[in-house]
């Protein structure tokens, strides 16, 4: 098995090299030739995914897991429809991010390559079989993926449906590797692969990435939990308030820039939490409070300190009464995740200083941090979210898939 | 000494949260009150790196190392002058690097901040101390250093001196941290503490590096070895290829830019290597030769297969005769390091692919590896070079110690 792993990742290292030469009509062709394979065997995927939505239900897995796995008709539709948009973005691969020529005429110039294999590791949606290996690809980038066991079916029928696609384009089979084993073990031996492996993308909840920073030897990027924050200054406007947290907290819960935590000033929480929670418990949402909340709303939960770094992802709110901008800023860069968090403040010096002092991957002011999302951004399609700081931050798009080099053009200069 | 390991990282977080929102004036008069601290102390410095020089002499250090841990008055003052120069350099914190508003009337905005703190792990050279400190703290950063044990001595005066310096600046004196202890154990530790570190680069030989990218939970640029190729293509200026390959093997052989291999196509092999190769051994250089190497010019030691592995760092040089463009491409991406490899060639076709398919940080066309230097290059100065891909690769200037968020100033938006 280890053996064969190795062999793979060689053979991804290899249709690297082919792929970082091949031009974006090349590249856009075999995306096409992926999307009319899926379309072409769509019975195929759904009866594979029909296998693991009964294991699923066999296993108790939970209601929102089981939607998350499920592919329909029109969700493989919308995966091949993402195919074809990605044909129409543009090539990230061989743009000069800058350009000088040196006293000496010397001619240096930095361009986009592509990062070479990228390992994927992620949980249970089987679109992001396809969208994770078509985007790698768009990059000039081979791709190892390594899905969750909830949908192994689903991902084993929906890799090989892309690799044979590939058999008439420029784009070696190769490019595209799925790992087929559910053992943990082989995902700790694919994290020592820095012979051919040049970045892993672990996307899921804690103890997940923590596993991966712990074990690999190759670099990686990590798209882990979101614990999102919302601060409300003492001088905010009440009306933008209530609307942005709503948005926050209940337009879909379970994603990761949704809010877990609610900040409030001590001057403005009488005027803005009662008519807040109040919403919130209209539409459902449990309320999990400090003591001073405790104290001015009737009938709160009390918040533990785990509250305040857990990721509910699910219509639960734990909410904190501050005393100053800075004892808000303090908490957020001590329990958060360093995703998404906003301000909700009429004062600019407030708005100036959250902004430079919340290191998060994205600051807000007065607006919902729901919209840390790649199209949201204009960046037209994502990987994920990155909650790393190096490389890639935030929404991690095209160009975040790639890195460079520097050409230099000479003509028989040498170094005094 | 791990508690206070743990400490020290938590007060480097703490400091490098104030960096963050200093002023570049601010960050400026800190550059200078250490020079003019190691100004004033030079005695102390001189004296201090006396002990480290006679430890070695004890320990039979090579004459190399114990000149690369050698401090002089004359590199004391180098070493404040470079202090000078970096206040004269751009704020690499703060650049807009991105702006869109979207269609919501949303403004978001990419800008460079600093990574936080930067743990950096390196060799015997004393000036590294402050080189590496100076470049952090003026890209807002916290650092914790962590040199070898050949310098130990003068790093903790250069250190001390550097944290008293700061004592009547904006810049908290625990920006700058200096571990004491020459106890390997204790990098292990260091490696774990990603709750306080942001970035650990290691600046070293491959020993070092492996033994980082292993045990670090913490993300690594790594700065390793530089097994630099030149190809002689079949159609090459032979003036411009002696000239080039002599400069990149003979001018300062002891550094990572330097060539080990030097490649050279079959057809040019008769013309050239002679003539090159009595060049070199009239300049001290010892030739390791592949069999064809061997049967053109007589008395070549054998090049054995590690030999195309290894960075000598000295005056040797292994020589192999290739029969294609394509040859010499897999044999860089299959022994080199990543570093810096250069094509002498007339033909633009032969030039062109070379500069796409070798995966190197640098890649010249009829010039020498030695440019590769961020002095060099117009970044002004630089931590080292990267042989990594992600984040920073090549050259490693001021812009590539920091990051960037994303600040995003609504209205009261919300997501529909």
């Amino acid at each position: 098995m280890i053996k064969n792993l190795a062999k793979n990742a060689q053979n991804a290292k290899d249709a690297s090299r082919v792929l970082a030469t091949l031009s974006t009509e090349e590249k856009n062709e075999a995306l096409l030739a992926i999307a009319k394979g899926i379309e072409k065997n769509k019975a195929k995927i759904l009866s594979a995914n029909l296998i693991d939505i009964k294991n699923a239900k066999k296993n108790n897995l939970s209601h929102a897991l089981i939607d998350r796995l499920t592919l329909t008709p029109k969700r493989i539709k919308n995966i091949c429809k993402s195919l074809k948009q990605l044909t129409k973005l543009p090539d990230p691969v061989g743009r000069v991010l800058s350009k000088i020529t040196r006293p000496n005429k010397l001619r240096i110039e930095k361009v986009s390559v592509p990062i070479g294999v990228i390992g994927i590791i992620y949980e249970s949606r089987p679109n992001v079989t396809v969208d994770a290996a078509s985007l790698c690809l768009k990059a000039g980038n081979a791709v190892i993926l390594r899905g969750g066991k909830e949908s192994i079916n689903s991902n084993i029928t929906l890799s090989q449906i892309m690799i044979n696609s590939l058999s008439k384009t420029k784009v070696p089979s190769d490019s595209i590797q799925m790992i087929k084993s559910t053992d943990r073990k082989i995902v700790n031996h694919l994290l020592k692969m820095d012979k051919y492996i040049d970045l892993i993308i672990p996307r899921g909840g804690k103890g997940l990435i923590q596993f991966v920073a712990k074990n690999s030897t190759i670099p990686v990027i990590k798209h882990s939990d979101g614990i999102c924050h919302t601060y409300i200054d003492k001088d905010a406007d009440i009306d933008i308030a209530k609307a942005v947290c709503f948005n926050a907290k209940v337009q879909r819960p379970g994603v990761c820039n949704a809010m877990e935590t609610l900040l409030v000033h001590k001057d403005i929480a009488k005027d803005f939490l009662p008519q807040m929670i109040d919403m919130f418990r209209n539409a459902g949402v449990e309320i999990r409070g400090c003591e001073k909340t405790k104290k001015l709303v009737s009938k709160i939960k009390p918040a533990k300190t785990k509250d305040w770094s857990t990721e509910y992802l699910d219509l639960i709110l734990s909410i904190k009464i501050v005393s100053s901008e800075e004892e808000a800023i303090n908490h957020i860069n001590t329990y958060g995740s360093c995703h998404s968090d906003a301000i909700i403040t009429k004062t600019s010096s407030s708005a100036d200083r959250f902004l430079k002092e919340i290191d998060s991957a994205t600051v807000y002011v007065n607006s919902s941090t729901r919209f840390t999302d790649g199209g949201e951004f204009g960046l037209g399609a994502e990987i994920g979210i990155s909650t790393g700081k190096l490389h890639a931050r935030g929404p991690m798009g095209l160009e975040e898939l790639t890195t460079y080099k520097y050409l230099v053009f000479g003509k028989g200069q040498v170094r005094e």
